[in-house]
């Protein structure tokens, strides 16, 4: 289909009359574009915004509130909320209570660090933390890397001193690094953990935990020490002769029922206390049970006797120099960094239901002090978590002070209750702990991901395989690898499109989206969708120039009339550096022994000042080949060439 | 400055008749767009298009020429063009002996590998390469950086013949590695060293180059092992004792002859004899100088005796495995990588001048294979070599038949000159390599970054400071992550832009660029610029709403009318993901609460596509709320709220 080009002619040489001019940005100095930079780098949510215009008492006001936000809602707190937040702060005790001593021996530390990491960090997330309704305590990720990772250096069975030590200093040193990124203002570091990657690391690490939960649901004594998904089966199908039918039979009928639970408060979130006080109910029953028919005789292993009273403080037993130093920092690092996104997530989910905005750089501050203080009391690595939060959330919390409710019922059970935990059996606290991940394999979310992107796909499947198969860290390093390495192949291969006119209007778009598209013959009309830089100078080159070759192949098979001119849309090239202004360089003079003419359209703030500085012969940023829109491009080049040649003919 | 609304209206509603929809680009299945997705990535060049449509045997003939280029200009070859390969061919080869021997020293490699080097690499890239101008040979930072590394472990001096096989085997595994880049397809790795990271690293390298001759130009005979700049100082001034004055007196003399050589031969190119004949006539000078006062004796150190005869064969000197096959790994990479960037570049210079093209793959290819070669017949690595090439295309050189020239006159000095070099001092190879290397000083080049982009002047910086003062590996390395880095921050910081409309037009930009732009009441209009994806996608939800907070800051104030429609326009959003695809969903909900409407703008191909799929319930794809163009959904929008308005005043 050919364009009826006298028609478009006459319509572009209207606009022509009011052709707008691309014209440089207003000058702005080095040190003001450095500062905007660093402000949009740093500072995107402009935290210092409120401060503006403000007296300097209130700004003393609005700074402690800032740095403590109980402060912001603490003078307005009323018996109301109060009743509200006890009863949110007693169901998630009720939770917290079972899942920290299980997940405590997930993370091969004693049971009851576990509840000592229930008591401080709440109490330190309440002060300092910024969301309503995120609920502290340890999480079931953060505990297996925690205990996998130093479990590579140290046992936990033989050196239990050591261990725990090095468990702490890791908490110290997680905490350092997540109150670090708040405060310089480095939490976007925490996105390069696409949501790709993380539900593909969740599933595996869900299966990776659940496979180590065999342990204590079959009864087996002699389990493998290693992680991965063979290891561990074949430990398990190894030992056959250790299963104990007395275990299995329990830790099924309380599985099935804590499933259940779970099914129930899934489909009806008003009854979110079915699984919320399923797991206290579980270790009640299954105590009593142990109790009574004295089990722990007939092959249930229980967790025998508990010590007594508070935290204890911790800070000798840290570590900051020894052979154990690197393994422990880097412990911290990954430890941090995963528990990290986890309390973020679990906030700015909940803010955005409840329509309140979390700052997450604050929030890591919170986080980060809380693990902090907690690796001197005896805690070990804590985040948001997020079963809990949602349980929290629909047990009707309102603000912080539900985290001090738990915390107090979690100090009384520290003080007066530990004696009754000695008959529970650990089959339960591994049923507890399969019912706690099975949540994060989310199949529906795979699927979607597969639908829109197979790509991001490929990427999740990477991170499951590689927690399964390899080691929880590896499988997360391999993710993220990928991940960056799809957005560095992007920009090495930009794409270019070939745009046509969309009949009757002066819109100009990809002719292979646009099928009513059409070209105009005698241009070539490019749109480059990337910024420009070293990366891919060289291949836009090579494309551009390829274009132009297969232009020129129709034209000699097609007769189609012969190429004049190239026109480059700029209108997506976001940025450009030195290796990238080059490119117009190149592409002019290659063009220009063709007898082809090259124009630029709507080159951006940026992109326009540093052609503009690099082309001080105006090679390519003459005003007669920069034009707004591509419309008044053609229109005017197209006239250019009536002019010569209706003048050639007179 | 308000625009005119009522005149904006009437012009819109016009448009508004023709209104052009969004619609889904044509349906192709996952293979095909992977398919695209590959061949954009690894045949961007689209080697095979020349096979399409020709019979078998042409089929069969163009695939020998494409492997073999001499195939492609062997036939046509004249005795015209012969000529002229012959001057070109001397003048290089009076160049290449010196510069071997010299080069040669600066590997810590006896000097006649040097020579050996510039024999038979030069014959195989006569056969493969596809460039005319390149001429072949060792080069000085890929000596310097091979002699470097391999120190570290093996010392010259000492084992001299481990160090000659580690050299060899460095230079099969670099050879290697350049041939498995270009059959792999892999040649965009090398677009990773940036022009401002090369400027710099190559200014640095040639310090450190220039440095390391001190020990020859000052007689110094006991000189660091070390290559950074401050040991080498101390070392050339604590051992002020061991300076010579004869060897100073001579260096001086030489260096300002070969310098001034230099200084004619770059003001005037026709006079580029002068510098590419300079290094032999100062060798022979020198030469006859200390033969003739018997200088040897009075302090002026010589090369002494040098073997006779052509390359012999050093396959059984490769080393495969034992303790240093990773250095020889290391060392064969970095050095692989350098020599095929400096090779790559000059075939892509020269190309450019003459107008023809290079297929760097398949340079990569012939490049890899010579080294392999050489690393078997007593070669170093070599590459097509800058100030040898750029003699070679002035002395007229037509084909790469002048490198076959130049072979055969190094194998004419190997066979029967070898022990007129006897008497040679060192100090005149010192000042070969210094006179250079100083052309790698680019002073302009780095002037003209510091003024298009500071960001890559500080890269540069980086790569030069690293180089001098850390050593030549690390300082390439913090370079190429400066450059990552930053490309990475683009992603995660991309623009949004204000867009206001040209009065008169229905043309929207950026409103800090356009100062005459206005904007529209009741509606934000941004401009997203960059990909959006799982890196990006937390910062741009937080920085569109905080564009929507001061737009309701502004109307507070200024009594603006209130925000009614925030128009997205996506028409530089080359690339979406699935976290990418959220953004829009959220930023829905987001303004859903507000009561303010979002209508996406331009989404392309790739985009629309994934929206489409990701957003079944029509939440954002609602065909009104798509728009080809800012105007039309203005206009489109502006006239619902008459429509609605007019309604309800009835």
């Amino acid at each position: 289909m050919e364009p009826n080009v006298s028609n478009l002619n006459s319509h572009c040489a209207e606009i022509a009359m009011e052709v707008h001019k691309v014209v440089p940005p207003p000058h702005r100095s080095t040190i003001q574009k450095l500062k905007t930079r660093l402000k949009e780098t740093f500072f995107p949510d402009d935290p210092l915004r409120q401060f503006k215009g403000q007296i300097l008492k209130k700004k003393w006001i609005l700074a402690a509130q800032y740095i403590f936000p109980i402060l912001q809602w603490g003078p307005n707190y009323s018996l109301k909320l109060l009743k509200s937040d006890i009863v949110a702060g007693l169901t998630i005790a009720s939770l917290a209570i079972p899942q920290g001593i299980s997940y405590a021996k997930l993370a091969n530390l004693p049971p009851i660090v576990g509840l000592y990491s229930s008591f401080v960090p709440p109490l330190v997330y309440a002060v300092l933390g910024s969301s309503r309704d995120v609920a502290v305590g340890p999480v079931s990720i953060a505990s297996l890397i925690l205990g996998s990772m130093l479990r590579q250096e140290v046992s936990p069975g033989k050196d239990s001193i050591l261990f725990l030590q090095l468990a702490f200093s890791s908490t110290f040193f997680a905490g350092l690094f997540q109150a670090s990124l708040g405060l310089l203002r480095l939490g976007f570091i925490i996105d390069f953990l696409s949501k790709a990657t993380l539900i593909g690391f969740m599933a595996g690490a869900a299966i990776i935990v659940s496979l180590q939960q065999l342990k204590s649901l079959l009864g087996i004594t002699h389990f493998t020490k290693q992680m991965g998904l063979v290891p561990v089966l074949s430990s398990v199908f190894h030992n056959t002769n250790e299963w104990s039918w007395q275990t299995i039979l329990m830790g099924f009928c309380f599985l099935v029922f804590l499933l259940l639970a779970r099914h129930v408060s899934m489909r009806k979130p008003k009854l979110f206390w079915v699984s919320a006080g399923a797991p206290l109910v579980s270790v009640i029953i299954s105590t009593l049970l142990v109790f009574a028919f004295k089990a722990q005789h007939h092959g249930i292993s229980v967790i025998g006797k508990l010590q007594e009273g508070l935290n204890p403080p911790s800070w000798n037993m840290l570590h900051f120099h020894g052979s154990h130093l690197g393994l422990v920092m880097k412990t911290g690092l990954v430890t941090g960094i995963i528990s990290l996104t986890e309390g973020i997530a679990v906030g700015r989910t909940f803010a955005a239901l409840k329509n309140y905005q979390v700052d997450g750089n604050k929030e890591m501050i919170a986080i980060g002090v809380m693990n902090i203080v907690g690796s001197s009391t005896s805690c070990y690595v804590t985040t948001g978590a997020f079963s809990r939060s949602a349980v929290n959330h629909n047990a009707g919390a309102k603000t912080a002070v539900s985290n001090i409710i738990m915390a107090v019922t979690v100090m009384v059970t520290l003080l007066l209750l530990m004696p009754l935990f000695q008959y529970t059996p650990n089959v339960i606290l591994g049923a507890i702990i399969v019912t706690a991940v099975v949540g994060l394999i989310d199949l529906p979310a795979a699927y979607l991901i597969w639908k829109i992107d197979k790509f991001d796909f490929l990427v999740m499947l990477c991170a499951f395989l590689g927690v399964i198969f390899i080691s929880v860290q590896d499988g997360l390093a391999i993710a993220v690898g990928i991940s960056i390495f799809k957005v560095l192949l992007q920009i090495t291969r930009p794409k270019t499109a070939l745009l046509g006119n969309i009949p009757g209007t002066d819109i100009y778009r990809n002719l292979h989206h646009y099928t009513e598209a059409v070209r105009v013959p005698g241009f070539l009309i490019l749109s480059i969708e990337a910024p420009i830089n070293f990366a891919n100078t060289t291949y836009l080159n090579e494309r551009i120039l390829r274009w132009i070759e297969d232009y020129e192949a129709e034209e000699n098979t097609q007769k189609q009339s012969g190429l004049q001119f190239v026109i480059l849309d700029l209108s997506a090239v976001s940025a450009i550096d030195t290796s990238g202004v080059s490119l117009f360089r190149d592409l002019g003079k290659a063009l220009e022994k063709k007898g082809v003419e090259l124009a630029l359209v709507n080159p951006l703030g940026e992109v326009m000042e540093k052609l503009q500085r690099a082309d001080e012969d105006h090679e390519f940023t003459r005003p007669d080949c920069l034009f707004l829109t591509v419309g008044d491009a053609v229109a005017s080049l197209m006239s250019t060439v009536k002019g010569q040649s209706s003048s050639s003919h007179v």
